[in-house]
């Protein structure tokens, strides 16, 4: 358990209010060239709930990733309260950064009906516990990677198809995560929700490149979000495991696309998330 | 062919500029209570497409329904120019009638560049022109069907696997469907986007009824698009044969999710859709 790692990914999603529709966020202080789109993504899903109240719930948000995030200054979060109702609420948010905008995302809340129910299985794959931690997994290259590889991270995420330090070849168009926070978090739903959006960022452009192992000089590649839906299906806690079974329908004119279905460990289909990104492969 | 038709719904998506970033857009007169989503995405697209110039084409959309939008007054597209970039362009766009927010489109444009390239095949189905059309597959219910019946439509849709009037028992969670404009369209790749973007809002929610046939009341199910999210990843003709492959992940709290991966006559990957809508059945 990293708690302490976790408590600062609690910390950072713990926007400051500067006034009724505006709030402020930082950057945890790392040697980044640009801040993790993750990040922004759940600050701006924080600013967003904190001007929804009622027995309203997020269940879907869709953002675009405008200008790369600057770590060295806050964050400044707007939200436009566009639609206020009494079974559907909807917010826009614009992250600011120099005058300008580095992020646009839009979010519905609803009140939960009863209702028609289906949901397509989750696959049958090794538990965690019996799967490498990324520690483990990157060990033989410990030496060489330095502080990205000390790092204390807030999420423990475990390969079940084929790890990252695996990928020579051409591999199937999909890859499971078991993904967690590694720590406990407080009990509020919403911050549960702004923790999953932070770690659903992490590996999901990644699958697009899995059909295309070798096929291309990766310290070339240049890959950046391009834009992150998801949509919230069923309750979860982002401190128990989940899995990330991510897939990529198609890649073509320099973008990928990326999709996931998020299940508790019990099988239930808690969200769902696509993802388009930027491979660009200079010639 | 249903030119007529096909010419009144490229009328429809003729919008007339107000101002520089303000187009105003009008609904076909029809009896219906409100205006058909797929029409505002449409116009919307359109809008926000208007104000980018240069080598950018449209690759995603991501739009919320907020309010349903009356038929009898115009539709106001007031355009955001939130994002100019050399290689990525970004659009918000608000749809207004009666002083509110109805709608609300982000749409992202790029110059296509050389990368890498991969896409799930397109399965093997019955070719459309051995598929009944909306005409054949309702004939025998013709009668009780009135004006919904005879009204010319602009789309041919015609269903791979079991079209509406055969749904009485629990189905699959998938339906392929064959659409195509029933008539030339003019040779602009803006227009076919959004000639699609009209088409895809029609069959897809209705996906995620399938695994639930007989299971309630159809004529107390309140149904309605909540958002809609494209991405363009290949050329196409809206006016030749797309298959539309949908399928349905979940539904739960009322709400229910559809997918869907539109493929050209000859396999070609060109657009994934998502959608997740209300399913309301009264208690």
């Amino acid at each position: 358990m990293l708690q302490d790692a976790v408590d600062r990914l609690v910390a950072l999603l713990d926007l400051e209010p500067i006034e009724v529709n505006i709030f402020r966020g930082v950057s945890p202080d790392e040697t980044v060239q640009r801040v993790f789109g993750g990040q922004v993504a759940g600050q701006a899903l924080v600013a967003a709930a904190r001007t929804v109240t009622g027995g309203h719930r997020v269940h879907s948000l869709h953002a675009y990733f405008l200008r790369p995030g600057d770590p060295a200054v806050p964050i400044l979060y707007e939200v436009d309260r566009i639609r206020d109702g009494r079974s559907f609420t909807t917010r826009r948010v614009i992250a600011i950064q120099h005058g300008k905008a580095i992020f646009n995302l839009q979010a519905s809340f609803h009140v939960p009906e009863q209702g028609l129910d289906h949901q397509v299985p989750m696959a049958d794959v090794t538990a965690p516990e019996l799967l490498p931690t990324f520690t483990e997994r990157w060990a033989p290259w410990a030496d060489t990677l330095g502080e990205w590889y000390t790092r204390p991270r807030p999420i423990d995420s475990r390969h079940v198809d084929w790890s990252p330090p695996e990928r020579k070849q051409v591999l199937p168009p999909y890859q499971r995560v078991w993904l967690k926070a590694d720590g406990v978090l407080p009990d509020d739903p919403v911050l549960h929700a702004c923790v999953l959006v932070y770690a659903s960022d992490m590996t999901l452009l990644d699958t697009a490149l899995l059909p295309h192992g070798g096929e291309f000089d990766e310290s070339r590649l240049m890959m950046a979000s391009l834009d992150h839906a998801m949509w919230f299906h069923r309750p979860f806690r982002a401190d128990e495991w989940l899995l990330y079974h991510q897939d990529t329908p198609t890649a073509s004119d320099g973008l990928g696309l990326a999709r996931g279905l998020i299940y508790t460990h019990d099988g239930h289909l808690a969200v769902s998330v696509v993802q388009e990104g930027l491979l660009r492969v200079p010639s």
